[in-house]
């Protein structure tokens, strides 16, 4: 059989995680890296074609099924996933979750005008958690199913907030671990009808190193009071040298559950709870991005175009696996 | 807008709780049920259209959009599945595992020739479940997941075990509830690559109330020695009064989880876990089966036919959310 041939676009920690991941799929292969800076991944990854961003002719050269777009969700996708969707099938882990309607809307613009298929906004949340919320409330009518993020001691790293961290001017690095209340969880669970808001879900503790000479009272200060990020939690900052963030920060692990709670018929207690624990988080995103590209292969190959999100896809489409081997070794 | 007319076929535990369910889904209303005993059903039921189960015209004069049919895999479902699926859409818990790609290939032959849609082996195992294993084989390749039942302290009454029991002569009453052996829980979960055999994962423990002048000690030979249901496993026998089985064994408490453990792309570790406790067992089940109902509804009015798994299913399929509420408020 014809292996699916995927082209990952910007070589960032969740590209690199695709790379490793196509090696894991037998069923699919590398058709090239589009890069801003080709010359850098060329040294990387010796062999593999690779073609700038800007490259129209270059990239529809290289022949692939499938795009999987490893930009961030800020500045990259936006302009970037409409672009691609007009030449090729796309998966992306777009997650800024306010704004995925206004994405999908441009998405399927895009995709139906070009007769392409676009997997948006999938990894393991949005994605992964987003199937576990809307199964949970289908089969748990008005059960309302809450996301906790670091269930583990040490936390899970969050990119976003470490990046944050880093735009004040007298940080030289940072890194930004969530933790879940526990108190929390233990309320959902019990179906307790708590008007949670975001600080009593999660607490925020940050690993910062300084510039020499920076003042660290102001750079905490600035931290605990940045809107959105740090304001509404409950923030611990500790500032720590470079071998310091190097040993107890190293990797990107993190975790998380979603968790529903309600009844059933005759008001007997339901509770239904997905829990994952990533030792590296992009490759997680990868692995499940890789997995989303086989179910863009297989909604193509049925004439579909336009957008959809993990929830318009039948989960035998993300499988390696035969419908006999789902039935007999699956189900 | 048309709500979905809902036949249920069978009134034991399972057929109450789809009627307690409908209650709960206000896009779907009861056209009927059908009964062996119609005399017996009318005066549970009263307002409530009854028919014969061999009443063919009486069926299709209810009018029905999809029939979920509530009878046992072993002796009803096997006859009366490929019968209803050649005049109606169904949906149905058909549980025995190892037969499930024959049950569905005569399904699917039935469906097909009737222009019908058959959704086969739905439940929380089969169907949640088989769901969660081919997400977790296919977001962590080479991850194998295992299932455990009976996690909380009193186990999960299992109703295919308790019926085993009282097929024993001198057994006046019984319940049996499975325990899953934590061991085997944290072995899984840690990606321990232990070849279990069935008695590894679960134990069995048993309450029966014997019959005046029964042999407890011949029967709890028996029972330890009946092949498949109870010889694989540590099994323990607890002789009861009728009053202790009530007190003890009141109401279908259940739960179980799904583990799958494995690595992502450079080796770091990857553990993903469904858990679900329901205080009633058919209840649950009742509400999958009719969340699947909906979901029949849809694929029927797109022009599908044939038999169906969870695994051929959008999630948005069984949700009552529309696709603008699904992005805005679940991705």
């Amino acid at each position: 059989m014809k292996k699916l041939r995927v082209l990952v676009v910007g070589l960032g920690n969740v590209g690199r995680g695709v790379l490793l991941s196509l090696s894991n799929n037998d069923d699919m292969e590398l058709a090239g890296v589009v890069s801003r800076t080709p010359e850098r991944v060329k040294k990387e990854l010796p062999g593999v074609a690779v073609v700038k961003a800007d490259d129209i002719a270059g990239i529809k050269a290289l022949n692939a099924d499938v795009a999987i777009l490893c930009g961030g969700s800020k500045n990259d996708l936006p302009l970037q996933g409409p672009q691609f969707a007009s030449i090729i099938n796309t998966v992306d882990s777009f997650d800024h979750h306010d704004r995925i309607p206004e994405y999908f809307a441009a998405m399927d613009t895009a995709a139906k005008a070009s007769g392409k298929v676009s997997v948006i906004s999938t990894g393991w949340d949005p994605g992964v958690f987003s199937l576990e919320r809307v199964l949970a409330n289908a089969f748990i009518p008005g059960a309302v199913a809450k996301g906790f993020y670091g269930l583990g001691e040490k936390g899970g790293l969050s990119m976003g907030h470490s990046d944050a961290l880093r735009t004040i001017p007298g940080v030289k690095d940072a890194r930004q671990y969530t933790h879940a209340v526990p108190e929390a969880i233990e309320a959902v669970r019990a179906g307790k009808a708590v008007n949670f808001k975001a600080g009593d879900l999660h607490t925020r503790e940050c690993f910062v190193v300084l510039e020499d000479g920076a003042d660290a009272a102001s750079i905490e200060e600035q931290i605990k009071s940045m809107p959105g990020y740090f304001a509404p939690y409950k923030t611990t900052v500790n500032f720590v040298t470079e071998e310091e963030l190097k040993s107890r920060c190293a990797g990107f692990p993190h975790d998380g559950c979603v968790i529903a709670s309600g009844v059933t018929g005759a008001g007997n207690g339901a509770v239904v709870e997905y829990h994952c624990r990533w030792g590296s988080n992009p490759e997680a995103t990868a692995n499940i991005l890789v997995a989303h590209a086989r179910a863009v292969g297989r909604l193509a190959s049925e004439g579909r175009s336009g957008a959809f999100t993990i929830l318009d896809i039948p989960a035998s489409y993300f499988s390696r696996h035969s419908r006999e081997d789902l039935l007999k070794k699956f189900m």
